[in-house]
């Protein structure tokens, strides 16, 4: 079992392998990183070689070596009998991050997407396709100057007007009633997300969130001083009565859903839940948030029609919604719906933190939303291939794995028979295949023995990742945990 | 002169002409607004009919319309002998900004971008050029699929690595030796802006910054919970014995200054106080991060050829750049340049805030780019012209008003022989132009006898822009400030 403390050394040291050289200097690098940008205040003690080597799945002799190169370079100090701390050294010109509860950014989730070695594994750890081309192919080539249309200045920070009513529409046609006015354009769910904490939460305030959940939402809400509340997420979503108890006891100023497709368990819940939720809503009135960011990615049974918004009460109801999926995480277009007043509330943010998203992408999304049915059939059809490859090649080559075959969505959330999934990912990722381990995913450092695949590369490249996954795995199983440096990096 | 409250509960009305109806009504409803979003507490009083009248430059019969519809409402409550004050009706659903020295939004500024009412002013108030089409004339039609290259999942917080490449290219042509890795792409200045904020200011901190400066830095600043210390802007640039004065007495977090075409005055540091600068940069060891947005801009004697990081020492220097100015706004192309640690840091911040700027974009600066000084220099033949015009017509026209001509820039800083220049504004606003107050440019409330004209509009426009002017200025005079409900709305 990982620890807390150990668990944010995995996060700091984060992707560690990426670095050059051999193992050893690969890890002292990464510490190098992370005492430089104070991730590793002064004063703090490292684990003793032999833990640190079974956290990483090293061997001994890399840990002692990176230690000994560390102690060199007056990084770290080791005292015979009390091991090994951070040093005083001079921080002239670092600046830690403001002192919180969870002041790191999920270290997995930040380093595999900033992973620009010409070595980066397959990677199964990011929830958004590549495939551009059957989306942009539709209106391609755009003429730029045709798609902005009148000159403008480019500052919109509530964003287009003509996507903003666009988006209105999106809502109105799922039965919940919305104008243009109560549309904010933000730069992907992430920005709404983090312009809902920006809006709602004071340092030490409770945000409710379901475990497992995004990890981008972990990250907004931690870093602006949010304590989370865990809730459990069942196989038909979130656990109602324990969520009704977190209202109770924590008085959260906020709390945070995904009642379609969630991710990463796919879990929907149903229209009665959905009515449940939103007399939750309005009982507490504490406001909650539906990021509905996958609801539109669905190749089963139908999830119900309509956002949480539709059921709304008396209470609070904020929609998330994103083009990341469906479409392309690179346009950054997605969006808050709320009342006009936070609207407004929210626009002010957003023009403090950007002035507004690119006017280029919004007008671009402009052009998509109008092939909105045919893009959401073809992308399912496009998912439930690729997903029932990735179950086909699960059961014949690790059929030790369990999991529950979703929906919709773009994650399978799988169970492994280990309690130490964060090092078997680390383990894949020496096989060059990069997964995402279920602690990244939890508030509360808990879903230690899962792992979050995601379907989303072409046929043939996951058939050479579960391959990978499956030498990972024997290494991981065979090994008991660490293995002894036997295993060549593969990518 | 405007106390700290007035100016305040000015910022807060924002632009409450776009309102409908009657002026009363307008009126009446802006307060209704800043009171459902608690910009206007409970329990804040309201001023005087007589003085309100006066700093709104309506008749005191339009307030005491308002203040009666707001009572009708239950919005406000008003005792003989004691004013009026908002009411304390339930904000249930309502949720104020978290407290700090300067909470709001620079409402001047969010209000003249949000504005969308079909009878929008000329604006003179917002320093972006609308001309796209020689910007975009060089490339277009975009093919998106070629100009996207390679299929990707679109997320990188840190930025697209070829614009990263090109960004670190202008500064190793101004000699600041910068790698890649030395540059995060933002959406804007204003997000690099935001997320130096992030980074560097907990609330309370103090950060020093030019008076007058740009509107976007207070707001981001302020919202990070900062102390701004101001230190004036003199025909040389930044007074540097005050702001030695100031790193002395304040121990500011950061300093934040425009070395090139300061905004809005216009003003150029020398090589020489570059050279000074940066040798407080190195004693103070406080950072100092230099916005160079306006920096290419330039119509007249060139300015120094390199930035202040060119100069630094052992201080810590920050750059901040844009494609706004010189390209287009709607891009959303920015960038900050610091150490990689730097930069990782505030790249997992970006990550947390919106997981990286729009690829699309990205892909068009990198097309962009290449035609660097060709932009530059018919974008300095555009915007000289434009000046001349505004010049000679303001001599014309406003034989009063007051100016030192920019060698560089977007923008005009013209001292009004008023002290009111927030309600000179107002009246402006009314005879169908927008302008910008220079108290909204002022952490201080200072500048109340300045304005900041921006001659970004082409020479017809400007011609009917400076005619509105000088009738609004007329009017001003005449009523000796206030006038009588007399001139109809001319947009």
């Amino acid at each position: 079992m990982n620890t807390g403390p150990e668990h944010r050394l995995l996060q700091v040291l984060g992707n560690w392998m990426q670095h050059e050289g051999p193992l050893y200097a690969r890890l002292a690098q990464a510490f190098t990183l992370a005492i430089k940008q104070v991730d590793l205040p002064p004063g703090t003690k490292l684990p003793a070689e032999r833990r640190l080597a079974d956290m990483l799945a090293v061997s001994r002799a890399t840990v002692t070596q990176a230690y000994e190169s560390l102690r060199g370079g007056g990084w770290v100090q080791s005292r015979q009998g009390s091991g090994t701390w951070v040093g005083s050294m001079s921080h002239a010109g670092l600046h830690p991050a403001p002192p919180g509860p969870r002041p790191l950014s999920s270290g997995h989730f930040f380093s595999r997407l900033v992973d620009s070695s010409p070595r980066s594994p397959l990677n199964l750890s990011i929830a958004a396709l590549s495939d551009t081309d059957e989306i942009f192919r539709d209106g391609a080539p755009f003429d730029l100057e045709d798609l902005l249309g009148a000159p403008s200045h480019g500052y919109a920070p509530l964003g287009h007007p003509l996507l903003r009513q666009m988006v209105a529409g999106i809502y109105n046609r799922a039965e919940a009633p919305t104008l243009p006015e109560e549309v904010l354009i933000t730069s992907g769910a992430q920005q709404a997300i983090s312009l809902l904490a920006c809006h709602y939460v004071q340092r030490g305030d409770a945000v409710v969130v379901e475990t497992p959940t995004y990890a981008g939402a972990i990250d907004a809400f931690s870093r602006a001083g949010a304590r989370l509340i865990p809730v459990p997420v069942g196989s038909s979503g979130v656990r109602l009565d324990l969520l009704a108890e977190a209202l109770a006891s924590a008085k959260p100023r906020l709390v945070y859903l995904m009642p379609t497709f969630q991710n990463p368990t796919g879990a929907v819940l149903s229209e009665q839940a959905r009515q449940e939720i939103a007399r939750l809503a309005d009982q507490s009135q504490v406001p909650f948030a539906e990021d509905n960011t996958l609801a539109e990615i669905s190749f089963g049974a139908e999830p119900p029609p309509s956002p949480l918004a539709h059921y709304a009460r008396g209470g609070t109801i904020v929609s998330i919604g994103s083009m990341s999926k469906l479409y392309w995480a690179g346009l950054r277009v997605g969006w808050v719906r709320g009342s006009e007043s936070l609207i407004t509330r929210l626009g002010q943010h957003k023009a403090a933190a950007d002035l507004g998203s690119s006017m280029v992408s919004q007008a671009i999304a402009c052009r998509l939303l109008p092939n909105h049915e045919s893009v959401r059939t073809r992308r399912g059809k496009l998912l439930k291939s690729r997903l029932d490859t990735l179950e086909r090649l699960l059961r014949e080559r690790i059929p030790e794995w369990r999991w529950r075959r979703p929906e919709g969505g773009l994650s399978l959330w799988v169970r492994i028979p280990s309690s130490d999934a964060h090092t078997f990912a680390e383990q894949a990722l020496r096989h060059g295949v990069a997964v995402t381990p279920g602690s990244s995913l939890a508030p509360d450092d808990a879903h230690q023995d899962h792992i979050r695949l995601n379907f989303v590369v072409p046929e043939e490249l996951l058939d050479t990742a579960v391959d990978r996954l499956a030498a990972a795995w024997r290494t991981h199983r065979s090994a008991g945990g660490p293995e002894r440096e036997a295993v060549e990096v593969k990518v």
